[in-house]
């Protein structure tokens, strides 16, 4: 269970990452979101040894993101199929995505979502659920919650990701 | 470099987790972006050993994300700074919040977002980039991109994450 500590920080990307982030995890959530159910079909695609999907698939089931269902008699004629708290990893893999189409896809995006209810590209993108708009980091702080702990309530209000001024007299030494 | 074969299989979910997938990676992005900037502060905040924090460092470096300043003449007065693609990393971050908070969070979440251009909580949440309004995974389907290969292209649009149908007559073996 390595990322089981990650749960010990008292912050909902810890815990997030505790259920998702080993190896090879959200890659299956991927295939199973995208309709692959089947232990051999799911492999297939990950690209993934048995013994570690099978303990990934065990973890997700234990974990509540999927369910384990039998779609016949024959005792290996399983599908594994997500919950609730399955669906909701969707933004997850957007995010992760649309990272790798703007910095990793130099032929451009292999996969573009659709909105079936506008019937267009969807060009998911984060919106502020109060006032509407579209976020960027920089208008974005992060100040403590109600599950926060003593030291997360001394932290006040954080700002978020400045980018180094063009103005700052730093060195870079990102090639050293 | 045990993430790098996730670049293969040419999606960008799987090129994201090739550069930031590795365990602890994320966690040190955060770290950075809510303005720690010390390997020492960094190193505290994260938990993480020195040796596995330094690789993390200079893969995130070494693939832009970070850029590695100092900012005095003492040769270890070094500060780790998002780039713009680092910055690029908050989405994925606030989508695993999103879900801590929603199914790990059982005091409420530790931090919460505000959007200091409307000075409210941002409750951050996708829209689509077309009509604007909320996207719900059941409203989504992925279509193949200009960057798909043969077997993309072939697959046509896919629904995303249906849950199971409440009159399925399959059997759940979760707690098998």
């Amino acid at each position: 269970m390595p990322y089981r500590q990650f749960a010990d920080q008292n912050c909902s990307i810890a815990a997030a990452l505790a259920v998702m982030g080993e190896r090879w995890t959200l890659l299956v959530m991927r295939e199973v979101l995208l309709g692959r159910r089947r232990f051999a079909e799911i492999r297939e695609r990950v690209g993934v040894a048995p013994n570690i999907l099978s303990d990934r698939l065990q973890t997700l089931v234990e974990q509540g993101l999927l369910e384990r269902l039998r779609y016949g008699k024959h005792p290996e004629a399983l599908e594994y199929v997500p919950t609730r708290k399955g669906v909701d990893v969707t933004p997850v893999l957007i995010a992760l995505g649309r990272w790798g189409d703007d910095h990793a896809a130099p032929l451009g995006p292999p996969r573009v979502y659709v909105h079936t209810s506008c019937n267009h590209d969807a060009q998911p993108q984060l919106h502020c659920g109060h006032c509407q708009r579209p976020l960027v980091p920089q208008e974005l702080k992060v100040r403590p919650g109600p599950g926060a702990d003593a030291a997360q309530r001394a932290e006040g209000l954080l700002p978020i990701g400045p980018l180094p001024a063009a103005d700052s007299d730093q060195i870079s030494v990102a090639s050293c």
